[in-house]
């Protein structure tokens, strides 16, 4: 998978693209990270990406030319040589990816207007082939980059941040991590929230007693019935305590249904 | 403000620390952001910080010593020295910090399990002097460590990631740019989606026609009473169209809710 970073901001995407999974998913040839500045694409002396809003009002509009640039030229450079193999034909753009069999990259908006990002969108990202994020700063988007440009808006929550850059961290990092490869077996095992519907049930490790504080008695006891009766009830109560809304969704038995309602008459 | 987050990765945090709105608020002295390896404090000389569950099952399970021995030398080291200023007393830790009317640090655990971040929660933690953020790394938490040591646990989405770090850059990032004297005008008076309780209007710049593609009249006719209404209205429509639940909290009036009524009636 190739994935490409629009971004006035490329240095903070070192620390995040060479760490942990994202790092090891790059040495393994799974995905291809860039992050380019397309100030390089501002088609001005001064390098100007950006401009007062019509209207008036406070802010600065990114510009639609850099933007558009900037895309087209990553869409007419995307040979995807990884995939096309040994080709000795050099095809180009989207030609080369539709000759290939590719899909056509799909170019992602991070803003706050965005559709909210979950588990499920990462679900989808994670079946392209290229994916092309567009991160702005401070600044607004000209209209027509959403209207004209792009196939996705995504928004991480409901919180103001600086730029789309932690976003695109955010989206990358959770797509990345569900590619076939990525995780070794040591993670992947882990029973993540959200991919159960149910949040996690409690970890414990060594020391069995801390500062005075004990392992539940059913961990230590071996008994492995027990140990998955308490989990899932663990896990049910959390969710019931902390986040009632993903109940709905969760595939529960019967006999769940009707303990939860057991647990909520109690309280 | 202090802030000090507990890693197992602390170079992934060197880019966003040092880029854009958080570099210069360092810069400034508002605020003082370490990233901590916490495996410096595991107690043991191979530095394992976590371990096989108890009860079985895949995955690892952070151990609470070091995370533990991590939190409580930060707050013994905490002696504000920034606030309080000019004393030749030597105050340490909580003391120090009391001496100084200095709030207890807040102490958040990223986690999917935690309450869902929002702008409000932003607001709330701009408040604070110290923060300690803990971050996990493929591994779940020992229990232990939720009951007996953080005073948050925060989630920034539904949505699985590698670890605690991307969470706490999010957390960090929308927290500061809320510290008085981090924006800049340039900045601080472009109205953003959230802050408003509605999703922003579209805006436009330069140039008034792109590819064909032109700038809506209103925007180019100087009139500011119908700019004003028409961005208003854009505003409306937007959140109406992208995100309804939005608009069960925000400021309208009675107009506008007869306003969206029609606007329903005619879909």
């Amino acid at each position: 998978m190739r994935v490409d970073v629009l971004t006035l901001f490329p240095e903070m995407f070192d620390g995040v693209f060479n760490a942990s999974i994202l790092g090891k998913a790059r040495e393994k040839g799974i995905i291809s990270l860039q992050a380019v500045n397309f100030r390089q694409y501002a088609g001005n002396k001064h390098g100007q990406v950006d401009d007062t809003p019509y209207g008036g009002g406070g802010g600065m509009v990114l510009k639609p030319d850099p933007i558009f640039t900037a895309v087209e030229t990553l869409l007419d450079e995307a040979e995807h040589p990884t995939i096309l193999g040994n080709t000795d034909e050099v095809v180009q753009g989207e030609e080369a990816g539709l000759s290939a069999g590719l899909k056509a990259p799909r170019i992602i908006l991070m803003c706050p207007q965005g559709e909210t990002f979950t588990q499920k969108k990462a679900e989808e990202l994670a079946k392209e082939d290229h994916l092309i994020f567009i991160c702005g700063h401070y600044e607004g988007y000209d209209e027509r980059i959403r209207e004209y440009l792009v196939t996705d808006e995504l928004s991480i929550g409901d919180y103001v941040l600086t730029g789309g850059e932690l976003p695109a961290m955010v989206a990358i990092d959770s797509m990345a991590r569900l590619l076939p490869g990525v995780l070794g077996n040591e993670t992947s095992a882990v029973t993540d929230s959200f991919s159960t519907g149910l949040l996690e049930y409690p970890h414990y490790t060594r020391p069995a007693e801390f500062r005075g504080w004990k392992v539940p008695e059913v961990l230590l006891s071996g008994h492995h019935v027990n140990i998955d009766v308490w989990r899932r009830q663990e896990a049910l109560r959390r969710t019931m305590e902390r986040r009632p809304d993903l109940l709905e969704q969760a595939e529960l038995t019967s006999k769940e249904r009707v303990w939860i309602e057991e647990q909520r008459k109690m309280d």
